[in-house]
């Protein structure tokens, strides 16, 4: 079966995102990158910038599914309620694109990744770069945690596949 | 002069929202209410819900400009990244709909109605159906707190435009 997954890494100043496809076992990597804003610009044109952009990325690449982080944020709420803005755009152009939405924590990606929720950033960053066969970690950070959560979202559809073709 | 304004109190389970005409130094109510969604429809619905009725409403009252309050949680993240989403939304619907964002912090507001930031939430909602000619207050108290923004707004075009005259 083939099925493609965009990962979203939501932020207002870097949105990160990742296209795979799922080939069986394997994660083909089809785009990644990030949709970056100016800091001086408006909240409601960086907002419209960010939804161009993932409803582009949507229209072109054709996502069957989407994976999004489940953010936490250390009672810091004004950092929460930015991103959140830039999260409410991202759930809606998958939304309205049609994309099925899964989410998931910071822990099940670790643990989809690296089978155990205490690996640092740079364990996550260099399987993300083994298990697509890429030549270096994907840059910048919020590309590779997008990834990650792709990723995460395939293991779970091959899991639910295998469970089914029992 | 007449200017639309579109005052919006930004929620995912209600989304308040009034439109004034600017009238001189009157200001004419259009048309009022919120936009609620359902508790257990999943965030992304709920958010095209909002997204959708708030580019309705754009279209049929073709409002000039918005007033959106700036949101404050007292480290409230899970709150403020929820509330975020749905701000977020509300910002993108104005933006793509082509009507300029005017922000508030809530003292702004209060001043703007009742002349000091320490009124509360009773007197605000009288002086909302008083400066609007209306019979009774508006409900839900996102409504009337949507209006308080428009006429903040209101006020503030007033003056700019009063300034100019000079």
């Amino acid at each position: 079966m083939h099925m493609r997954i965009i990962g979203i890494d939501p932020g207002y100043a870097i949105m990160g995102y990742g296209i795979l496809e799922v080939k069986g076992n394997r994660f083909i990597p089809i785009e990644y990158g990030s949709l970056t804003t100016p800091a001086k610009m408006p909240m409601e044109e960086r907002l419209a910038i960010l939804y161009n952009g993932l409803e582009q990325l949507i229209a072109t690449y054709k996502p069957d599914e989407a994976a999004i982080e489940e953010l936490f944020f250390n009672n810091n709420a004004k950092t929460a309620l930015l991103v959140g803005q830039a999260r409410g755009i991202a759930l809606l152009a998958c939304m309205r694109g049609g994309v099925k939405i899964s989410e998931y924590t910071p822990l099940q990606i670790k643990q989809a990744l690296v089978g155990y929720g205490r690996a640092d950033k740079k364990q996550m960053q260099s399987m993300v770069k083994t298990m697509l066969g890429l030549r270096e970690v994907p840059k910048p950070d919020d590309t590779a945690d997008a990834l990650a959560a792709a990723i995460c979202h395939g293991h779970c559809i091959s899991s639910r596949l295998n469970i089914f073709l029992k």
